[in-house]
């Protein structure tokens, strides 16, 4: 199964797919989607919503794991957030995929063992795991949810 | 010029559209699109990005007004509302839209004169402005944004 990871954010959205197929992950590629303050919201949001749609029509993944969202103590900046979340996710619902969400703490205890990695731990682990070169901070996030949506289906399949 | 106005929420977004030629602002349509919290959320957001999607290309509006959502104290229930408004944007941005966003209260004082007013009090007055019969309280709070746009352009004009 082909699966999109997604790391949603106003300025950069980064994205991750992998194949998992019950037992092996397989690294198939990454980006990011990025865009500039100074661009109108309306363009940014769209521009999130079509870079992803340019994703999925290429790589063709059956399901989704997005990142649920940090929930910033400033209502103003959870607002900034939801709204690229929104983006993202109506992209993928729209789209035909299953979207699953998971906290930052349940993505970084899937791929370093921690709750508390940080973004460099969960860089190095995430090019250890999927056997891939260098990966962008925001890109290996977006890989790191996919690979917990993975270990979330295979544990899923181990208790049922 | 054709306005759309939104008033975005994931349970209901409305939606109305008004004429303005500068002078006289005429009434065309309104509606409400409506999603379960049953349902999963990457249908509710694509729900609102095709129920938008299907009105824009009904109508073929110009330009959209969309509430600056008022930002809840508790940041889950602004992540919650800026994912509907992120839906509703990116929609009207990708179909090429210039979007401006108004706070309730420059809606309120738009509309009814005051900051302060009640939904029902907006409804009773977007039907007085607009002659037309009665509205569902969405959907009158998303013609009175597109009131408040039509109002904000001719602003704009006399004081240029």
């Amino acid at each position: 199964m082909r699966i999109l990871g997604v790391d949603s954010g106003l300025h950069i959205t980064g994205w991750g797919i992998v194949d998992y197929d019950g037992l092996h992950l397989k690294y198939v590629a990454h980006g990011t989607i990025v865009s500039s303050a100074s661009e109108e919201i309306g363009w940014r949001l769209g521009n999130i919503f079509k870079g992803l749609a340019d994703v999925i029509e290429e790589y063709s993944p059956l399901e989704a794991g997005i990142e649920d969202t940090f929930v910033n103590k400033n209502p103003f900046s959870s607002l900034k957030l939801g709204m690229a979340r929104g983006a993202a996710i109506c992209c993928a619902g729209i789209l035909g995929l299953k979207i699953s969400e998971y906290t930052p703490n349940k993505i970084k205890k899937s791929v370093v063992g921690t709750g508390h990695a940080t973004k460099e731990q969960i860089s190095i682990m995430v090019q250890k795991l999927l056997n891939c070169g260098s990966v962008k901070l925001d890109a290996a996030d977006a890989l790191a949810v996919a690979i917990c949506h993975a270990h979330h289906k295979m544990l899923y399949r181990v208790t049922k």
